[in-house]
């Protein structure tokens, strides 16, 4: 039995609101229970210099947590002087992900830099953040359209990500912080809305893991993306 | 005739919601009609190294914006390592202001750190914060005496602030954006709940101005804090 | 009886030695009683990058301190790796003033930046800097005009600064350290030549101030400033 | 045809020498093809202040690259003032790696780091890099115990890692620069000796890869690891 | 002949202001012709970690410049947010210098601090900074030993500097700004009042030097130290 | 009786291995008995600003160390987020006399940018450093020569260095770790192969030296310099 009480497969309540803060192309609130990510998505002209003249638009994003989105106070990296690793890690997958689900080269000399900033943290928010910033991502881009910017939006479909992992033994899916402390293994998976997956980072944080439990994790997570990505899509109705 | 339509001593729609992250000891978000800022309370134990042994307790503050919360982005001072001029003006506006409030030698050995991070801005985010903050504050302290850490709670009174300047000649009160870009003079009061004041900063931006035009503003602040106030004492009770 | 002995409105004997090192264009030693201060103007072609094209010129201004410019010896903020939230905050102030004394879109494309090291302090280091600065500033603009590089000098009039306070319930003029650290309130105020105000920054260290006693710092400080004016106008009599 | 002219499922010559510098408690020059990296383990006593009396020691690790190991020449981490947000996460997966290989509880009340300095790259250096470092921390561990400092070595096994990739269409194991520089998907697997993983860590570069892609390239994966690890242990007898 | 118009061996007229600035164990106002260097000793308990319990004090010093200090205006290296490597190589120069000068084992528990902070420069800015630091370290030692906290005041003897160089191909002693820029070779000699070397570093700018030229700068260093010697003892002399 | 057994004046065992890495356009490690450095020389198009459209070349180096070069583990450069100012000397002086080696302005709008990267430290790493480096260059620059983009390599002739020192009295030459940290004053002798001195940095670690010492050190110096001129020559035999 799970800490949450939900099924194995079971994701957390998603929610997804759109137009959260006025000003980014694209701002969405994104929830997977308690954990709640603001992810804005903004548009500027040009691309970075090692892109200049290759015909192709670029997509990075930045993470950030606020100092008390956590249950004791974290310090503020701004204050520290640096972004910490984690931080690093986080914020050069996101924005990997993001960019396997555009076509770069159909979104002309544009730069779009999604912001992930946790507000409260419950676990997954580097998978929140992901699923979230497609949705941003999606109404920066559907807007450069509407402004007849780009021809055509060059997302290859939704992208969303998960969490997986091993608890007492059981593959579970979309841990929360209980869960996720508690877990021999945890795995992030990335996934374009076709199945196919952009990312899979699996991490061994007790006992190492079989080909067996890896493969019994990737459909905890295919599964639960489907159900993300359904969600991502209604939210897309206005 | 303000941009805004209000009335010269009209402040805008304020909003406190309380609880609104679930960590902190105390955290309020704040609205100055469509600026927004999270203010969260923490106490921990213990006081900075030149308090030791003083028998009195600190308050510190900490001021950001997401890098969005604007009409363009600003880099987040994070990736940047350091955080700007302005950010470190404020936040010690703030902190000075926190503490002018309190009887920090009834606060025991607790250091409280109050962040405030706005995460939409439209003029006025300083002065929001702090009004935010003092009743993310009071949580704290009262969530303190609850616990009979504190015997009682150690604020003189609730602490306020508002914006005015002088725009096209006139005194007017609680600037968004449109008129503080605009305004001759940008001055920021901080008030305790008994009127008395415990910042005054005003700047000259284009034209300097008149002992006159200073106490007009102050009469306006002196007001507009009055309505602050009843809003933060209306939304302490449950 | 103040600590000084001095009256409640006397400001300390205030000197300020023009060319006082060999080439900046602007070069003075002002001294506040036992605050002693090195302002430099220098002037540099062009402008910042946001203000390209715009018509104007600019005018910045840094502050630092010797390490044992006080009484115990204070970490070198080149050292640190950063400059503290107290020299940002104060630089900030002498660049506002400076640049509100001054008509910048007749300053042509130069930038002028000031330099305010502080040899010995003894409280009023930033009202001694603006104070200074001003009279720097002054040689170089009218150095600017004698090499037929602008037409006219665009100052608006000379700017000088003050410190105010309430002392044991007693409103007093240019504290010093001794006063300046047991003082209530602390208010720095700078004006213009024509008695119009640049800078109003009150600060209540320990209790907040009223009304009244805002206006009696403020007559206090207007009578100080105009003795100061006196002062930078003789030192400009070679 | 790979343009290493390699079988797919074919690793290139790797050596592994012990003792390369003098002082380390362990110090191995490992070369996977033209990738060559200098790996040394650092026994010190004591524990990070966050596992004091935990009863567990600690393993973390630090990689870095000379200016000049890759065609043209990066600027120095040094110099810039801070560790590149690659550098950040390839550091963070040796140290996860190697601690999830070792009975941290058996550890001791030590500390160690294994630094992982690329003298050359080819590609595939944060795989070499752990595959030496587990030579190296082997060493360090079983001078420990030689020295009576530890009963028995808390190996679990030795660990090892290389990468995979989708180059045009295939799967190919253990990836030079040529050959990661066009590949569709890049995927690093870190095995322990008895097969289990403890990272696996894929990203699409350019196309997402399917379930098959994914088991296709770990079995790849699997067997080169295999291979390697008989080279370890080759290395252990002297 | 010189541009300066001195004799080879002529040095500038040196004078030491002692007692330059109120608060530091030591300060003096050192200026070798247009070079103005502000030099403080402070003396603070306690040495650093490295020392505990080794018996025996420490020295050391910190070097700045001015920002308009010189012809054009150099960066803060504070805002900078670092000190060059130019200033680094400096201030470890001076504390080398002042170390070898002093019984450090007779100097107790004490860490003494010499800054040296030129507010004019005119060449030869690091051996006035020895120059003037050894009479700011005697007064600062002897007002431990007038307190009675040292015995007797541990200085072997004065420390002085000077530069020397190859100018036009003649040696010359005590290089003013012009001439440094024009020399072949640079030379700074460091000697105790007994006429032994501390330090000695020479630096071919264009040319190599022979021995022979070595051997004449020395001379010339070595006659220019003791004229300063007697201004330093003369100083000294209340 | 040196520690190393060696006489006074002699070296120890120098080996210069060309071609140590693949990439660089100049790659050399270099050996000083158990002191092992590895220098690469890179060559691009350009030169720093400062330079422009003067009609030379320039020639920069960095210093680093491997964190465990040493007897015990310093904390790596890049980590702390700054090069220390050991550091910043070491390389400033390796770039200056290779500088002084090369005449700049038959360079080309090149810049030759030397890194040496201590792997195994035993005293005397900054003198093996330029020794090495001389070589990487020479190499760097005859390729320049041979694609046609100089017609001629423009160095002066081979730099070499050595350290020398006071050990227990007697001058020695080329101290290794365990002679360094009892000598009671080291100094670094940079020459040309015609043996013009290019920097000698002498200091007095405990005592002050006289005339006399540092002559006879010179003498070493120059005699130690000259053997290692003679195995640079050979290393450049292929």
């Amino acid at each position: 039995m799970r800490p949450s009480g939900r099924e194995v497969g079971q994701i957390r309540p998603v929610t997804i609101t759109r137009h959260f803060t006025a000003h980014a192309e694209g701002s969405v609130l994104v929830e997977f229970g308690d954990t709640k990510v603001i992810c804005t998505a903004t548009v500027e002209d040009g691309v970075p210099r090692f892109l200049k003249g290759k015909g192709q638009g670029w997509i990075t994003a930045e993470y950030g947590m606020l100092p008390r989105a956590t249950h004791t106070r974290n310090r503020r990296e701004a204050a520290n002087g640096k972004q910490g690793g984690r931080t690093m890690e986080i914020q050069r997958l996101i924005a990997r992900s993001l960019r396997a689900a555009v076509n770069l080269d159909q979104l002309g000399d544009f730069t779009i830099t999604v912001d992930c900033d946790v507000i409260q943290a419950d676990g997954g928010t580097r998978t929140a953040s992901i699923s979230g910033a497609s949705v941003a991502m999606a109404d920066a881009l559907n807007k450069l359209v509407a402004e007849g910017k780009l021809k055509a939006n060059p997302m290859k479909g939704h992208v969303a990500a998960i969490s997986v992992g091993i608890f007492e033994g059981t593959p579970i899916c979309d841990l929360e912080y209980l869960e996720d402390s508690a877990a021999d293994t945890d795995m992030n998976v990335v996934m374009l809305e076709d199945g196919r997956m952009i990312e899979v980072q699996g991490t061994a944080e007790a006992e190492p893991f079989t080909a067996d439990e890896l493969n019994a994790m990737l459909s905890l997570a295919s599964k639960g993306i489907e159900d993300i990505i359904v969600i991502q899509k209604a939210s897309l109705v206005d």
